[in-house]
């Protein structure tokens, strides 16, 4: 199974790839869309929406996993956010992925074993369990980690463990 | 010229196209697409995006117009209606649409002819200004008064009179 993750943003979109062969999770690609500040707000959309859409078409994922949000500095920033994630989104239904939701606290557990864990453990997580030669782009690791997340809860709901 | 409003949430989309010719405004369509509660939050996105790209199909507008949003009851609110906005911008813009934004003071001053207009007022002049039969659906109605304001104020560029 291959799944993207993905951590929007409307200034940077990161993404990241793995493939969940067994029990062994697999890198293969991550990055980072980044939208020009100095355009206007609905061409930075589309450029999330056509940048996920050439990342789906050339990885081919069996799914898209993205962190649920439910806090924000402040309405403002809510309303940005949450126009990049819609975007985001949008990408991988229209593409035919299936797409999951997970809590902040759901990636940390799958990814550090616990929900307290600091940002930067989840990404020296990240690259230790993929075997990363460096600690990926902040965007693209937490993209990496909620894909992480949903290929370890598809494995247990599959085994029978959680529902 | 043919513009399509829009009035994005997360529950109901508003549109409404319009035409001008030559100095007439000419009511051409209006409605709403109303996304399933029950359902992921995801498909609600999609919904909203397949809707919009149904309506633009069918229609065939020259633009769209939609009002620029600063405020919201809370974060929870403007990351919900930010999603919504978003996958209805990325419906124009991936038809290759211009999108226009305009501030609630900005439709209010072209539709009623001064910024403090209160909601009724506006859809009460978007039903004169369009002939129609009855005041519009809320959103719908809402969608209308700005496309109504992005054809007037394209007019008056185009006069010489505004920038």
């Amino acid at each position: 199974m291959k799944v993207l993750g993905i951590d929007p943003g409307s200034r940077i979109t990161g993404y990241g790839i793995i493939q969940k062969l067994g029990n062994r999770l697999l890198h293969v690609d991550n990055g980072a869309i980044f939208t020009d500040t100095s355009g206007d707000f609905p061409q930075r959309l589309h450029k999330i929406y056509t940048g996920l859409t050439e990342v789906i078409e050339r990885y081919q994922p069996d799914a898209m996993a993205i962190e649920q949000i439910f806090f924000s500095n402040n309405v403002q920033s809510a309303l940005k956010l949450g126009q990049a994630r819609g975007a985001a989104i949008v990408a991988g239904v229209n593409a035919g992925l299936p797409v999951a939701e997970y809590t902040a606290l759901q990636v940390k557990q799958a990814v550090v074993g616990h929900g307290k864990a600091a940002k930067e453990q989840v990404q020296q997580m990240v690259k230790i369990l993929l075997n990363l030669p460096e600690i990926a782009q902040a965007d693209a690791s937490d993209a990496l980690a909620v894909a992480i997340c949903h290929a370890n809860s598809v494995a247990l709901r599959t085994a029978g463990k959680i529902r």
